[in-house]
């Protein structure tokens, strides 16, 4: 009665293509670059997309590129500082402590180092590479804000995603003594439909090491700077445009838009603590944690939802396994004219059975081109049944009769025939 | 350098072989089976390993099976009451309110309807079916307990992690004015590695709807249960031995073990609330909530292993669609002796690829069977790189030097001629 449909045998298509784009965006090459190799790592291709030098975040002009360690094969991103001298080696250990950071919604800091490569004195820092990711600015603030395209607003649930991820960082990172420290809209960025990560830490405890601030105040300061991207995003304001004179009508006009518990939660951050009281990450995850559940099962179901998605890919997996089994045991010319391989022998039924599953022709001897019919074929193939099909041979003068099972069992014993008294023959199959 | 290797092609092992196991229980049927279909399920497998009748949770006899729907083709689970007689019908609809609970620590109620199938007046509820899974009791429960069979302690972090989800659940549910009512290791299934469901929700409503309580009531007993539910797993004590002679001796041993939050946490789900509170799954949310955050960030860390899991197999089912082309293309029998497909036409070309890819010999002639070689061939292929290989005709007279990129568009085109001007082919490539 019911037939899975060959779609159901395929990703979404959406999902496919992001993942298509995703993989090549990581594989990018740039041709006839300028570019030097530094360290180990060679195929720098840049990623700052607006090619303005700013440099109101460190204090120094970085550029962001992706590049390929020669050392394990993966790709990176490197954040290069520019014109920075280094003067005190013990700056750069503090990256160090940020290696034992491993959290979800913070990129993983891997390493730095200084470089002349580029003609400068530049530090790099060696991040996680997360492909076609974007900055929260250029997610929120970059349309252009007016009656034609108005910014749109960020919905409550958004938001709130948002402070959970920002949350889950801060807290890792507190915990570990450290402060993430350049909270900025331009430096979280957008890894995943809805996945934010901060992109910049251990940057400024290298660059600032010698103005170093007591740890609590920092901490005191990342919560603050929390609760400021909060009210830039909530209220569709770049940091740069949000000042002492606005910022007041800025808050007020929250309310008319979003919950009270989330405008109480912003100005939470924002704010001094009442008298005597120390604000902590720690205390803030109490006043959330009806939203952090919310998320916790958000991400429960997406992890289902991954988890069909691959099972089918699995089983796209495994009949790709199978085609090149096949693949491998038919018109092998080294057989040619060997009983066993030849046209009545018993590799012929193999034979037929590829003609059946690719080469159907219609009552008009057109070729009939389905896929379902493929993976139908092969899927009965791979679990044995005893289902029997007819196979004709060319010439039409004579037909067999065989399950799915026979079938199977020929097929292996024919593969293992060509791989007879090979050492590490057949790997991957 | 760096070459990849034929595994990272593919899944992991472990993975493969769980997915695998999964569907084949998904698919599993039982020849002669005596049981009925039911409304429109088919193909009943029970799920009930041990053949003891029991009815302490529901005070009557219940059954699990596995069954088909004929209105979806989708595999559902079915439990069956026993001997139990629908008095009210307005309890049967009560169900209709578990529809609405989409909680990723619940397992989905669909429906519920009597039958006489069974030779005897059942109710059956309808949930999703989750493969191979086991109960909390089946898990935490069975190993005989002697000295040379200790049970083993359920470690800190897995009891948070399941304080966390059943706090999921209890959340959605009594938001949704419900109510669990059977919070029992027995009914509680554990689906994927760590991740646990409330799997008989909705059954009580309806066996005991003409003695309904408070459902102030129900929702505190929930907590209790809850309570109780943790501290038997914590103390490795199934339900039915745990008293109120043993109780107290066993609480105070937790501390010994776990820490002073999980023990406190523990006794406040399992104890009246203090004089005038109300104790409500909110209030337990925020003295969680920082494990609540740290289940989130290892969900984060799961979705992001799929993720990239995932990619790797979308990449698979990009070989395996190329190779269902080139299937289609070689070979084809009503072509032989046109030009264009012949032995020295424009389609030779691809089936030299063919044996270039699948029928390498080694210097002595034997057949090369290397997954590796394929895979790699594949993605040149795909991508359609500037690469030349030289192709030999089997008889070694001529070999041509082409170019992947060149072999992409004959095979494009080829596959096109085999299309032409038929409508819906190709379908699924
Ligand atoms: N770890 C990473 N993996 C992949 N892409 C990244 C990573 N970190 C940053 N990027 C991307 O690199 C680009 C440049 O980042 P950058 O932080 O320089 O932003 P920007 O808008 O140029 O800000 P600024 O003006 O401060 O330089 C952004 O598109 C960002 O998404
Ligand atoms: N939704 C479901 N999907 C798949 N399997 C399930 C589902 N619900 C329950 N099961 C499985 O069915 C089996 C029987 O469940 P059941 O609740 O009857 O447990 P039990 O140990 O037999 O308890 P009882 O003695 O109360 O019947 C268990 O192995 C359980 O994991
Ligand atoms: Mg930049
Ligand atoms: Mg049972």
């Amino acid at each position: 009665p019911y037939q899975r449909q060959t779609h159901d045998f395929f990703l979404p298509e959406k999902l496919r293509e992001d993942a298509q784009r995703k993989l090549e965006a990581a594989h990018q090459v740039l041709a006839n670059s300028a570019l030097p190799n530094v360290d180990h790592f060679t195929s720098l291709v840049p990623l700052d997309t607006n090619n303005r030098e700013s440099s109101t975040i460190f204090g120094y002009t970085s550029w962001v590129y992706k590049a390929v360690s020669q050392e394990n094969g993966r790709t990176y991103c490197l954040r290069r500082i520019k014109d920075f001298r280094l003067s005190n080696e013990n700056a750069i250990r503090s990256v160090k402590e940020w290696k034992r950071v491993h959290n979800g919604s913070v990129v993983s800091v891997h390493s730095a180092f200084t470089t002349r490569r580029f003609q400068d004195s530049s530090i790099i820092f060696v991040y996680d590479f997360h492909p076609l990711s974007k900055t929260l600015s250029q997610q929120h603030f970059t349309q252009t804000n007016n009656r034609y395209n108005p910014r749109t607003t960020v919905t409550e649930d958004l938001l709130w995603s948002y402070i959970t991820q920002i949350a889950n960082a801060l807290r890792a990172i507190h915990k570990l003594n450290l402060a993430a420290r350049c909270l900025d809209p331009s430096k979280i960025i957008l890894t995943e439909k809805n996945r934010i990560r901060l992109s910049a830490c251990s940057i400024l405890d290298v660059l600032q090491y010698d103005a170093r601030r007591p740890l609590q105040d920092l901490q005191q300061d990342d919560l603050a700077q929390f609760g400021k991207v909060m009210l830039c995003l909530a209220s569709n304001t770049p940091p740069s445009s949000l000042n002492n004179n606005n910022a007041p009508l800025i808050m007020q006009q929250l309310s008319a838009v979003y919950s009270e518990p989330l405008v109480g939660n912003i100005m939470w951050l924002l704010f001094p603590p009442q008298s005597g009281e120390t604000k902590t990450i720690d205390a803030f995850l109490t006043k959330i944690s009806g939203q952090i559940m919310s998320n916790l099962d958000m991400l429960m179901h997406q992890n289902d939802g991954l988890n069909s998605t691959l099972y089918q890919e699995i089983e796209n997996g495994r009949l790709f396994r199978l085609l090149c089994k096949l693949g491998t045991i038919n018109e092998r010319q080294e057989f040619d004219g060997d009983r066993q391989w030849s046209e009545n022998g018993e590799r012929y039924m193999i034979k037929l059975f590829r003609d059946y599953v690719f080469h159907q022709v219609d009552s008009n001897g057109q070729p009939v081109v389905d896929m379902g019919h493929i993976v139908r074929c092969l899927n009965k193939l791979d679990a044995g049944t005893e289902e029997r099909i007819c196979l004709t041979s060319r010439d039409d003068q004579s037909a067999f009769v065989v399950s799915y099972k026979e079938l199977k069992k020929q097929i292996g014993s024919a593969f293992g025939e060509l791989l007879k008294g090979r050492t590490n023959a057949g790997r991957g199959f």
